[in-house]
């Protein structure tokens, strides 16, 4: 019988992109956390055609598919499916940018699109426009990251705030389009998000209702002036006032997109992996140490970064009130431009002096983090996948999956005060310590009301016990902030079945809305709805 | 059987709240458009308990609820229900504001919550936010214009952008909260909109999937220093350039909000009544009138507000953007403060001379508009309504329907450059030209990539000819612009059903998500789903 169905995938994609090698499986089943799915084959369709083929079969076949962009869901499930024995749809090869529009600052993508071809394709073309890339690295699909409404750093931070437009197929095999773009010649599908009649896109994200096959995407004109805002603070007295501050330069708009605060043990893990010898292998990392290795590169214990954008008045402007407004606040407040960054490189002892600061140290993720901000897709955020990976680096760069890096995340939302935010502390840092993890707090705001506060579970994931006590960690941390009101804004596969099984009407509605879409349920099963 | 169905309800509201005498169904069917439905009853709910009880009845007895809010969507339907036969179900007895978070910028309101009363709480409360309010007057709902996704031209311009947490009373009588609301103890309900699992808002907005009975709405922190900007142009040759760089103001953030740009027509009709004398009863306006009336009262060919938010040296930086930008572009700009707008109260002729303004006849519509940026509602966009209307002015201040007012809006999304602009005006004017009505543009930047143009349809309705000119004037500004892809944003109550009814994917999956919400077709029908 699956024989069969696999012979009609053949017959429309050819034996080449129907994959059912042991090998291939494998690659698709690497993944960061303890679970492991049985993956029935993987299918390269080459066009919105041969998924509407496909799952016309698959329907007919009663087989689930599971679409995937580039599969790089680092730390929530990378590749694998929500459920078993699902055929994973990879929608890698469907990688054209379709339309670059300088002047309404929008591209169209497929997607296959990587954050590093759509940055190569803006410079190769120069194309005054910058995209807002995650930490993820350069190797994963924008329109993946979107429909998981993750979110980055820089000016149009959050992502599916960002999105304009989509192209969805069903489970029926037609093709839908949202906002206007289902009417004929329509001009301003990539320009107004809404359309008329219900919005429909959000039903498109976190969710198994379609396969999303191509999107409006906004990005940010290249300002006349940029600058990235960097700022320490080196005791933790000082973050409730800084909460305060930040968000009352967020709502004056100091800031063109989101901050992000940065405890101490978050930067940490982004530069170095776990110093096992000098904690004789113990963990979690021993205060002592940590303050010792923060000291060393120059680490405060809450360090902040964020982007002013806008006319080179505007940018001393906001300079100018960010400093009066943090004035007492933090400990050190440093501005980055172009040029500064080309000093810093060519005089880094002098400047190192002058500023009080290790440059050669700083140097390494101030342009990491200035690049990000500025629309460079790099892995300065991905490195901390490998902080407890006791394996050799590879030379074939970063992929946390084939690497086995134990990375789970957990990722809620906090109120931006400083109440909840040390209530959410309050909740979180022991569970941490209790199974002998470290904390490494970092809180994006999003927008000026919250934080997203990505939280890293890593473990090494080649020793068991770790393993289980990472997976009894995350449990609990789930649990205890369940029950105090703070809840993720995105699920790890390894949640989705518990959640999205609660008797509440929202979840009973969200299966009521599958079930009208695709009553078959051949459409990633257990994907964020039942 | 209808009397059981009323008995039923009068059981549940009691008599005083089941309004079935003949001069309130009339007055429920108060319209500015020429199209009557009949309204078998109207209900008024106290409580989300009540509209359970109603809505089960309502499914039990198969009778169709129709909700409004304040039932005040001028030029769209006002109170009128989509088909015959329904009962109104107006909740604005249910006009509690349920919370008020200062530091987080938001307030918790239900659907009768006005913009007036928003407005007054927060002063009587010296609570330093500011609401958005659109030019609908200040007895609108908030909430109904936000689920119907309309706009304001201040900070947070978007309403269903500013728009967080739902809660919806379904056919089935249960009670949905969207976003993270269905937590119990959740603490970001009102400040992350996009919760966990597919986003289910945009469903509720325009749509009859269910009854919004609580909303969040995100509110403006007052600024440091606000001030409105305006810009006049003298010549229609300036419109290119200068949507240009408003696109380019509007991407550097030198408007915190969108920005209006007004017609010399739209700026008319909002100060007077047609000249019916002076034209000795003939229309359209003709241009030699209209230039000399706009003349008399400065009014520009187009004439741009906006306004500048954020701290001393920000404005001033804003300001200073501005002015370079819009240099040689336009031939007046202007910035008006409360100290400015003092002073023009305090010495109006003095400033006359020294501005080369009429300020007097200047502060009529300055006041209302920078008010209106400010946060203030008042009735200064809403007057146009009477435009053509010839009865004289009533005592009880403005209401368009009652006052038997002929408006019609029409109000396509165009993408902002100047060759869709240009493009969509080729349409529009020769058409209303042709039926004898003037062409009122203006174009609301409700982002940075395109315009809202709120076209009103200005008419005599108590002249059946005008009326019946309208109507075919209306149909071919409907159907010309959607064949070259201008598309409305908002469907009025006579578009409704030729548009739902159309055989495409969008509409068709419209439909069958309203089956799986509400199969017996209880909430709305025909309301933008069929």
């Amino acid at each position: 019988m699956f024989e069969t169905t696999i012979a009609a995938f053949q017959q429309i994609l050819g034996e080449e992109h129907t994959l059912t090698d042991a090998s291939a499986l494998q690659r698709y089943g690497w993944c960061t956390m303890p679970l492991h799915r049985r993956i029935a084959a993987v299918l390269r369709p080459g066009s919105v055609e041969d998924i509407q083929e496909i799952v016309r079969v698959a329907s007919a076949h009663r087989v689930p598919l599971y679409p995937i962009s580039t599969g790089n869901n680092w730390g929530y499930g990378s590749a694998q499916p929500a459920q078993h024995d699902n055929v994973i749809l990879d929608l890698g090869r469907m990688n054209r940018i379709l339309e670059v529009n300088t002047d309404l600052a929008y591209a169209v993508l497929e997607p296959g699109v990587t954050q590093r071809q759509l940055y190569e394709y803006l410079q190769q073309h120069r194309i005054p426009l910058a995209l807002n890339p995650t930490g993820a690295g350069p190797d994963c699909s924008i329109l993946g990251n979107t429909v998981e409404r993750g979110f980055g750093i820089g000016p149009n931070g959050d992502h599916f705030l960002a999105q304009c437009g989509m192209e969805v197929v069903l489970a029926t095999g037609e093709v839908l389009r949202t906002g206007f773009g289902h009417y004929p010649g329509a001009t301003a599908t990539y320009v107004y998000k809404w359309g008329v009649g219900p919005y429909l896109d959000g039903l498109f994200t976190q969710s198994n209702y379609g396969i999303v096959t191509k999107m409006g995407v906004w990005l940010m004109p290249v300002p006349e002036c940029f600058e990235a805002c960097y700022l320490m603070c080196d005791s933790e007295q000082q973050l409730g006032p800084l909460i305060d501050a930040i968000r009352q330069l967020l709502f004056t708009r100091a800031f063109y997109g989101p901050i992000n605060l940065l405890h101490r043990n978050r930067a940490l893990i982004m530069l170095d992996r776990y110093p096992w010898e000098e904690m004789a292998g113990r963990t979690p990392l021993a205060e002592s140490i940590a303050a010792r290795l923060a000291a060393r590169k120059r680490i405060g214990v809450w360090n902040g970064v964020g982007a002013i954008c806008g006319s080179q008045a505007q940018v001393t402007a906001a300079r100018d009130t960010i400093r009066r407004v943090l004035k007492g606040k933090v400990d050190r407040l440093t501005f980055l431009s172009d040029k500064k960054l080309r000093l810093l490189k060519r005089f880094p002892r002098a400047l190192s002096v002058l500023l009080k600061m290790n440059v050669p140290e700083l140097l390494k993720t101030l342009e990491g983090s200035y690049g990000l901000l500025k629309g460079i897709p790099s892995e300065v955020a991905l490195s901390l996948a490998y902080w407890r990976n006791r394996r050799p680096s590879s030379a074939a760069g970063m992929n946390p999956a084939r690497d086995n890096c134990g990375l789970m995340w957990f990722a809620p939302i906090i109120p931006m005060t400083r109440e909840d935010v040390f209530a959410f502390r309050a909740i979180i840092e022991p569970v941490f310590a209790k199974h002998g993890f470290e904390a490494c707090i970092t809180l994006t705001a999003v927008n000026e009301r919250c934080f997203d506060c990505t939280l890293p579970l890593l473990y090494d994931k080649d020793d068991a016990n770790e393993v289980r006590k990472a997976q009894e960690c995350y449990a609990e941390l789930v649990e205890n902030c369940q029950q105090r009101g703070y809840i993720p804004y995105r699920l790890g596969l390894q949640s989705m079945t518990e959640e999205t099984a609660r008797d509440d009407v929202f979840w009973n509605v969200v299966s009521k809305l599958k079930t009208a879409v695709d009553p078959q349920g051949i459409l990633a099963p257990g994907r964020y709805a039942r």
